[in-house]
């Protein structure tokens, strides 16, 4: 399988191809993106998705536009532009495509120079993943000695909760949230992932059930619903999910539904970390509960349902009446005073106004 | 529609017959029951399901078992065995066997005798359902007139969220969460109703989008993460659900879920109700939280997901890594600290131990 830490990569006619998403667990699968229309479904569709990768495909797609040899500075903007609005929540996209264009504003070779200023970009990327990983593998060392889990003479495996994909498939190159998951691996410490189904598009189930399995690493699934009862019963020792946008007082937006799994951390006094690189920070957001606007995503993603078949054909089924009206908001905002920690490539630091603006801004 | 407003009736032949709720919403199809073991697959694979049905099969259970013209009083206790362990955490189900037994226990005719106890039990609940109804769209009401949503001149219809299913589907004769939904519509009040999904079996979006359907009530299906987000955007007036079991101290087991739906609508300010008929509550248990026993059912429920493909043939789909694990708690249960209040037969009553002595003990 190419490409098996990386969801996107130049290949060897130097043009963007990144793993296909929408066909996993069942198919691997990649593509090859080849115009800034091709980039822009790709975000839009899904066949590539998290707010790192996300970030990643915007800059390899300014490049991507830069391949048309008649592209100027002044056409590039249109093109630019057109990325910038495939998905309104993750602010990585955003920050990605304005930081290239920036970059690139008194470039005399746009094509040469976009290459080099995507690969830095992922490159740089990747040293705040395993920045992460390391950060949030020391935490979970700290739990698993307070608690007695997860090492040898241990009681039990360190149980972590994940909600939607946030892994190696979703960030450059370890992702986030699973980073430290994958740190601790190597460290030794037995772990046991609790894998959010996340509804309605499956990225726990499909994704990172799928991610783990590569590495081997102990998971279960669970439906959205059942979070709630395994941290009433004591089975969570900890949360780690990613984020898509975190607003300078600390809110976090992510995949719909991490708001309730941090009302039932805090309920049960389970620790809710949420793992980000810088460019997850939107400083002009004061209030995210009020303010990240939440991307509104087709109906049909929640009225059917994408599978394989006994005879591995992979199928979509109707799996409500059809037509019942449903609503499909992607994400929603958790406020800070749920969060233990943000984990970042600067180490841990409170969801607080005051302590982000001291190490990031 | 053979028992439009009844999930189980005894047909022509004074056999149990009863509504395929697996096949619901794809196709209406019923299932003759004609011995025991019939009806406690029948509960085993949720052909029937919800508390209160699961109660209304099981005392016809009883009966069905005295079709039998050798049954005996000893030899019926076996049956009644088999049929109270079809499924551990319905205390309706323990409730309407255990009556039964109780009222057959000097019966020198089992048949006929059954045949009048089963029926009355159910008309019994019938008219519980109705006074659940009033009591309900009493609180409703009083909600429309406090924000005047819901009624001519209001801003808006006013919006109900209910998890699972406890409908007529579930409840006879008008269910329990929906009783009060259904007499606000008598009532003339606009009202709209959240559906969440309710994964693993999607009861929300199969079996309540579909008795909203028929009795045409605008409702809007929702992935089970989304509830949190909408009551945070002020999009919810009330919450009401159904339970299988309140303890002594009004501890809620109901639908795994319910519970992280309970800590969004104390989070956002949202009345949080639990509809029931008084054979809900469970007198031996004090704490719920740790006493009331959680079913586990089959990871195949998680795994794989049921709908209709293009060309309307039921299929069950793959939806996770084939080799990956799942868990599947049915149910979870809601501390009573974050319940409102229960709407029963007897009008609201607080979820604290003394105030449900007092009204039901």
């Amino acid at each position: 399988m190419q490409g098996k830490y990386r969801a996107l990569w130049l290949n060897d006619d130097d043009f963007l191809e990144v793993i296909d998403q929408t066909k996993l667990p069942f198919e691997y699968a990649t593509k090859v993106l080849k115009t800034t229309d091709e980039v822009v479904t790709a975000i839009k569709d899904m066949t590539v998705r998290g707010a790192g990768v996300i970030g990643s495909v915007a800059a390899f797609g300014i490049y991507t536009a830069c391949l048309d040899t008649t592209m100027t500075c002044e056409a590039l903007h249109v093109e630019a532009k057109k990325i910038r609005e495939s998905r309104p929540t993750a602010v990585n996209l955003m920050w990605a495509v304005d930081k290239m264009m920036d970059l690139l504003k008194d470039s005399t070779n746009l094509k040469n120079d976009a290459k080099r200023y995507a690969i830095e970009l992922n490159d740089a990327e990747a040293i705040e993943s395993q920045k992460i990983a390391k950060c949030g593998a020391d935490i979970i060392e700290d739990i698993m000695k307070k608690k007695n889990t997860g090492c040898p003479g241990g009681k039990t495996s360190i149980n972590v909760l994940t909600h939607c994909n946030a892994g190696w498939l979703a960030v450059i190159d370890e992702g986030t949230a699973l980073a430290p998951i994958y740190e601790a691996q190597k460290r030794g410490i037995d772990i046991h992932v609790w894998v959010d189904e996340t509804r309605p598009r499956n990225q726990g189930a499909s994704l990172t059930a799928w991610e783990l399995t590569q590495s081997k690493i102990k998971h279960t699934i669970i439906a959205d619903n059942t979070g709630g009862h395994l941290m009433q019963a004591g089975e969570v020792d900890m949360v780690i999910v990613g984020a898509d946008r975190v607003s300078a007082n600390g809110d976090v937006a992510n995949k719909i539904g991490t708001y309730l799994k941090a009302l039932a951390a805090f309920d049960n006094d389970v620790p809710f970390y949420v793992a980000i690189p810088a460019s997850t920070f939107d400083f002009d957001i004061r209030d995210g509960v009020k303010d990240i606007p939440i991307e509104l995503r087709s109906e049909d993603e929640v009225k059917y349902m994408r599978g394989v078949d006994s005879d591995g054909v992979i199928r979509e089924v109707l799996i409500t009446p059809k037509d019942s009206p449903a609503i499909n908001y992607g994400f929603d905002v958790t406020p800070a005073r749920l969060v233990t920690g943000l984990i970042t490539n600067k180490g841990v630091c409170e969801a607080d106004f005051d302590k982000i603006q001291e190490k990031f801004n």
